[in-house]
Formats: C-alpha cells, sequence, structure tokens
C-alpha cells in the first residue's frame, strides 16, 4: 500500500470507529488545535481525533500506532511549553471526556474524565461541599487532563501540592492501546511499583490519561489575603520564614512581585490601585486560610504582621476586610501576566531554586540580564513560597519585539546557567513540551536523561507517543542537541 | 573459571575495595542479616558487604552485578514483608551510610544518608528547630533508606502524608553501578520525568537509595490527644468526617481500636489504664496539632468533642491535659501489636479501603473469618484516618501456634477477596517484599503487573537487584503462581 492509502485506510478506520464528524482533516478544523497559545509553535497533522470514551481513546490510538502514525493528545490547548503541538501524526483531543463520574465528600474524592475543564471540577468540588485545590489563571479553559500530565502547580500548591499530590488514581490508554484501570480512591497503596507517578508530569509521551481520582479538601471557611511592602527579597525570604513557622498549614499563598510588576499591573490593568503608601523595594501577597469554624485568619495575619513590622521585617502592609478587597489585592499578582503582554514582548522563564536561594537567583539573574542588554525590564514574580520564579524579561522601550525575541536563546542561557549554578530547576511548573527539551538536554544529569531515554523505550518503544517532546530519543548529547 | 574461583575472585575485589572487615561471609556474622524481625523468612547469602559511601555501594554493586551476583539492599531489618531477605547473592547493608550530610531551616530540608536510623533523622530536625513527620513503631531502629524505598507509612500520615510525600530528592546506585544524582530541595521541579518517584516503595528492585533529601515541617507547638469510645466503625467513620471538616490541617491522627484492641492492650501492656467509663463498640485516638502560637488544640478538640456527644456521634471522650497524659492514651494504640504477640498467634493483613468503605470492611471480613474459624478473634485497627486497617487475627485461646498459622494462606485469601471487592489494596503502608508477591500476581491489574515488569527489565535487565521481591519476573500468571 502506498503512504497515501494506507492514511486512507486509517481515516476510514477512525471515522467508522469514532463517527465522522469526529476526525477532522478540514484545514479550518484543524487549524486551532495546531497552534498554541502564546503562538510560539504552530504544528501540523494529518487530522484531528475526538474520541468520546476511553474504549474509543484506546481503538483510536490502536489504529494509529498499528499504522505507524503517531499520536499527539491535546486537554484545553492553554499549555506554554508546546508540549500540545503535533509535529505530524494525529491530535488526540480529549475535548469531548467531559464526564464527572464520581464524588464522593466522605472519600473526599472526584473522579473526573480527562477533558473536565479545571473549573468544573473546582465547581462539581463545591457543590459537593468540598474543594478542589488545583487552580491556575488558565482554570476556566484549561482541562484537567492536562493540568495531570503536566504535573500544573499555580497558586495552591504551598499548602496543597502540585497537581501530582491530589491525584490518587489513574486511567491511561498505553502506546499500544490497552488500558490501564489505576481508578484507585486510596490513601496509601503499596501494591507494587506506583505506576501513576510515570504518567503525571511526563506530558503525555509515556500514555494518555484518560480520567483521574483526584483528592477533595474541606473549605476554606475563613480566608484573608495581605499585600505588603519591603525593602527586598531577602526581606520577603525573612518574612516568608517567618510566617510559615507561625501560620504553619494555614499559609496558602505566599507571591512575590518585584515594583516593576506592581507598576505595570496598576497602569495596564484597569480597576488596579495603589495597595500602599509609597513604593517598596519587593511586595508580597500572602493568603491565610482555614474551614476551622474558630478560625479569624484576618486576626492572625493582623497579628502577625504587627510582629513583622516591629521586628521590621516588612515596611507597611495592608489586609483585605472583604472578599472584594482580597480579590483586589489578588488582582494585582493575577494581573501581572496581562500587564507585562501590554508593555510589549516578553522572553520568560519558569524557574525553581532552592528557598534560601531565591533572593541570589533574583539579584544574579536580574543583573546578568540588565548587564547584558542596557534598558531591559526584568520582571522576576511569582510563587516565591513554593520556590519558583517566573522570571520574565520585558523589552526596553521603544526596541521591536521582533528584535528582542530574537535574543530569547541568548537570555535562556544566561538564566539557566544561574538557576543550574544554584541547584534549581529549569522547568518548574510549566514542564519542557518542546521549549525546553534542548535545555533539558543540556543541564540534565546524563545519568538522569538516560533513565528518562529507557523510560520511554520501555513503554513507548515505538516513539509514538507524543513523540519529540520533553526528551530527545535519538541520543543526541547536549553539545549537539540546540 | 569454576563458579567457586569467580565468587573468591569477586569477593577479593570486594574485600581490596571496601575492607575486608567490610564483607562478612562468617556464618555467625551472617546470621542476623538473613532472618527478618517476625522470623517468617529466613534467607541465605554468599557475604554481607558494609560499604561506608555511595562510591563505595556503586563500586560493590557493579562488581556483584557484573559477576552475575544478586544484591540485596537492606536498612534497618525492621521490615514486615521479607524484602531485605536475600535468596543467594549479597547483602548489601547501608548500616556504615548515617552521615547527616546536610539540614537547612530556611529550606526546610534534611539531607541524609540511606543508613541514618529514623529517631536520628527526627532528632536532627528538631536540633535545627524543624520536625520531621515520618513516625512508626520501629523509628530506633529502623533506617530511613528502608522508609523511602517502602514507602512507609506510621502514625503521622494523614496531615503530613507517605515517605513519597517527603522526599525532594534522592541519591540512587543503579543495577549497572552508575550513580544518579537527584538530590534536588525543590518544591516543584517539571524537568522531565519525575525519577525519585521510580525508586520510592519499589523495595530495591529497581536501584538503592543511598541518600535523600527530605521536607521539614515547623514543630507543634500544641498538640492535644483525645481517646473516644463509639457505638461502632460507622460512627467512627462519622466522627472522622466530622472532625476533618472541623480540624482541617490541624487533624493530624485518627487512628481506630476495635474493643478485643483495647481489652489485650489493658491486659498485656505494663502501665495502662482504661481511659474511659464503661465499654464500647470501637474508640478512636485522635491528635490535633499546629504550630500557631495562638492555636489551643485542647480546646478545639474539647468544643469538637462536645459538638460530637451531644450529636451523640460518640458514646465518651477523654482528652489528654498534660504531655504526659497525652503519651499515655498513644501508648493503648501503640501497644496494640504487642498485647497481640502476648495474646498468641496472629495472621496478619496491611490492607488499605476507600474510606467510605471502611465499617464495611470490618463488619465483613471479622464475620467472615470468625465463620471460618469460630473462637478465632479479629483485631482490625490502626490508621482509620488513612483508609489502613492492620486487619490482625488473633489465634482461638488454647490452639497450638503452628496448627493456627499453617492456615495464613486461607485467611489472606478471604480478606484479601474482601479488600479486592470494595476496591482497596492488598499492601497499604509495608509493602509486597516476599509475602505478598503472589498476593500482588493475583489480585494486580493485568495490565499494570506487565508495565511493573517493564519497569524492572528497563531498570535491572539482569534482574539482579532484589531479585524475586515484589514482582515475579517470569510471567507465570495468577493461576499459577501460587
Amino acid at each position: 500500500m502506498t503512504p497515501t492509502a494506507a492514511l486512507d485506510t486509517l481515516l476510514t478506520a477512525l471515522r467508522d470507529g469514532l463517527g465522522a464528524r469526529h476526525v477532522l482533516t478540514d484545514p479550518d478544523a484543524l487549524a486551532p488545535y495546531l497552534t498554541e497559545s502564546r503562538r510560539l509553535f504552530t504544528g501540523s497533522a494529518l487530522a484531528v481525533l475526538r474520541p468520546g470514551s476511553t474504549e474509543e481513546v484506546a481503538f483510536a490510538v490502536r489504529a494509529c500506532t498499528q499504522a505507524d502514525i503517531a499520536v499527539v493528545p491535546l486537554g484545553g490547548n492553554t499549555g506554554l511549553t508546546g508540549a500540545g503541538v503535533p509535529q505530524g501524526g494525529v491530535v488526540l483531543s480529549l475535548e469531548r471526556m467531559t464526564r464527572l463520574r464520581a464524588v464522593d465528600p466522605v472519600d473526599a474524592t472526584i473522579t473526573v474524565e480527562a477533558g473536565m475543564i479545571l473549573q468544573d471540577v473546582q465547581d462539581a468540588a463545591e457543590a459537593a461541599g468540598m474543594m478542589f485545590p488545583l487552580s491556575y489563571a488558565s482554570r476556566g479553559s484549561a482541562r484537567i487532563g492536562g493540568g495531570v500530565s503536566t504535573n500544573a502547580g499555580g497558586i495552591a500548591v504551598l499548602a496543597y501540592g502540585n497537581a501530582r499530590d491530589l491525584v490518587l488514581g489513574l486511567e491511561v490508554v498505553l502506546a499500544d492501546g490497552r488500558v490501564w484501570n489505576g481508578l484507585k480512591s486510596l490513601r496509601k497503596d503499596n501494591a507494587g511499583y506506583d505506576l501513576k507517578q510515570l504518567f503525571i508530569g511526563s506530558e503525555g509521551t509515556l500514555g494518555i490519561v484518560t480520567a483521574a481520582v483526584l483528592k477533595l479538601f474541606p473549605r476554606p471557611r475563613s480566608t484573608s489575603v495581605a499585600f505588603v511592602g519591603l525593602v527586598s527579597a531577602r526581606a520577603a525570604l525573612d518574612l516568608f520564614v517567618f510566617l510559615r513557622a507561625r501560620m504553619d498549614r494555614d499559609l496558602t499563598a505566599f507571591e512575590y512581585l518585584p515594583p516593576f510588576a506592581l507598576e505595570i499591573v496598576l497602569r495596564h490593568i484597569p480597576g488596579t490601585v495603589q495597595p500602599l503608601h509609597g513604593a517598596h523595594g519587593a511586595y508580597a501577597l500572602i493568603e491565610v486560610a482555614s474551614a476551622r469554624p474558630d478560625a479569624d485568619t484576618q486576626a492572625e495575619l493582623e497579628s502577625a504582621l504587627g510582629q513583622a513590622l516591629a521586628d521590621g521585617v516588612i515596611a507597611d502592609a495592608t489586609i483585605g476586610t472583604s472578599g472584594a478587597q482580597n480579590a483586589a489585592l489578588w488582582r494585582l499578582r493575577e494581573g501581572v501576566p496581562e500587564a507585562q503582554t501590554r508593555e510589549g514582548a516578553s522572553i520568560k522563564h519558569d524557574v525553581s531554586v532552592p528557598l534560601s536561594r531565591l533572593p541570589a537567583f533574583l539579584e544574579q539573574a536580574g543583573a546578568a540580564c540588565t548587564a547584558e542588554m542596557p534598558g531591559l525590564r526584568p520582571c522576576g514574580f511569582g510563587h516565591f513560597g513554593d520556590g519558583n520564579i517566573h522570571f520574565n524579561l520585558s523589552q526596553p522601550s521603544g526596541m521591536a519585539a521582533a528584535e528582542f525575541l530574537a535574543e530569547w536563546g541568548r537570555f535562556n542561557r544566561i538564566v539557566h546557567d544561574i538557576v543550574h549554578d544554584l541547584g534549581g530547576s529549569i522547568a518548574a511548573e510549566h514542564g519542557v513540551g518542546l521549549i525546553k527539551r534542548e535545555e533539558l538536554a543540556r543541564y540534565g544529569d546524563p545519568v538522569g536523561l538516560d533513565l528518562m531515554r529507557r523510560l520511554k523505550a520501555a513503554l513507548d518503544p515505538e516513539d509514538l507517543l507524543n513523540p519529540g517532546k520533553v526528551i530527545i530519543r535519538d541520543d543526541r548529547d547536549a553539545s549537539t542537541a540546540r
């Protein structure tokens, strides 16, 4: 059979199995599936498949991989690394698998299909009187399967962990089309290797997550938010260590903003207002929450920040006294990415370092980047309490965007070298995908990279599940990988 | 070379590399390494190796595996599954690798070698003003590498998770003697597959853990303990759900005892006294703790249990008012295993089910076992809040121990069938080792078992790391595995 005839045979089989309207081949229909949200990557695909059930996913994977056609799973297409961008093969969209399979407030679990929108998972948990803490800016369109497959982080990691920590069980379609049913609801299970860990965070390269059992938590009865001005990132670290010891597990967020981030939010995001008197060298947003009926998180925050003020750890603070005020303070933090977009082009880094090295990282990376390009405006903000900084660089005012973005690789090198020297990670919460696979090959421990390749070969020997993402299979070493 | 000559050559090389006194071959010296704590298994080994560093572990593994000699890693020999019992090959004891490599109260991490005693890890954390929560009865002799390798549970899982949840980074010697350095101290790291997950809980079959970076937490400033009498296990579940919502993350333990467990503790454990007035159908030990300076956990418990009493959820309760009283209440729970030993022979099960099914499990398993052998005394106790029950069966009074223990397999079948039907795990916190490998082959999902075998083949192709533990390599199916 010619390749064209073989493809026709495959597409016919897929149309028979999935229904013709769930096998897209029209270029206009394909287009939205080929480009990711930041438009850094555009791919190509033979077709987009939209299976409606686990059995249909298994059928489609079996049909494609038997025909030697790669399968690229896609959730809400909100990823920031190109992990869902196809480079040939077919896109397998989970968008129709949106069923809530079960919610159990006694077990404190929810069982959802991979295509369920994150916000819908949160809402279903709330309707059952519980809370699902995983949350990030794209929650209105991100699908839970993508969050699990990338081990997503977000704004509630400090108290509740990353996506990995929220998964009790998984259902996964393997490269050969078999279904692994690991949909357990257990808090303890050591019956053999913990297979779900393989699929969480491996970005669809080892299997396709079709459903998950997730942990739920009591809904907070009391939540308070503060916005704090500090002298420096060093002072922010002192404050974090102080609050962690004092608030214990009630501390649910500790986010960081440099002065530039607050400045552009106030400039570009409608309705935002200066929260403090005067300017400071650094800012932190702090959230404290508890489900205890006797918890008075506002009093806790007032007392703790009063002490921090008296000790000279902070310079100024404001505490929200209503849900609306808390939301307004959060908007100062959540508005940063959009404000940065409006301020011009940016080169982005999603990195982490050990907590104690956060001030050194911000200082060294900021100095190195501005030395490299005067006028460039570093904006390292984000999940300070997790050691995770979005170290984004705003272009110098007036420079052409394209000219600035052409320097992406050069600044990656500068920033990632510093991260690496400080014992950090070049991929903290967004993953590797396409955008960092060469960086991973460069900075990854060689023994670790070899283990990753062995895992890939063991679970997907023909390299047909999301090929070319995360790891480079062909043993090119770092020096030639770029 | 004859096998004997080859072994002599290997032993000579090992003596050269490790020092002669760290290569034990004398039968008397070997004996303590060949039998596990419950004396259910006794193994055999050519030698015991006691390397003093990661490099020496790597050297020893390389030397042995190149000579086609299996390597069985061993920590404190406190395991309950025979995972550390050799069946030929050499024992590689981590007992000399006891170094505290680093402790960092800002990062809230401790970096320890695998042979460090668990109690010493806890003490080192405390000396740094922090707390390491992993804890279980054998903490005075268990070594941390064993806890990590078996994903140990214990008494603090409810608030802090299993060993897996406490590990940030690992150093591992692989089957080919290479060292994987994954000693990161990061709270977020998605730079490729999360390799450490492979080695946590795989019982030394995929690699030998030589060091770990572990999470530390603020030390509780206020801790309170209550002992509660209830009508039934069903009422215990109602109480747990009530307290989880009300105490939120302050609830650090919820342990369960049936009347028989309390009865034998009071009979056999010196110094224990009846904590409540009258007898009840079930008992729970509850611990609430917080580092918040304003936390009054005793008042929290009093208020919550007062409500539970008014609502008829509990029948009686006592709350410790001092550290000594709290310790006395804990002794009622921690004394159960020893009391059971003194009460005669027991057949044990370490199982978990979804929380909502705990009452059904206790009821069904108890009824099935007593129907099978009248006079037998079921003792299902333990980590109720984790869904984890140690479902132990005390022999009928007066029966010969050996006669009772001969029925181990028959009762396993009865109990594990019920666990399996309820969506539970036959190996909750102790692991699989030798004692449950046939049970895993029987109850495990066939696709999952195949994945485990693929992982084993990918990481240890010659089957030389702790062979014969956890998974049965030779593809026997469940029907022939027993």
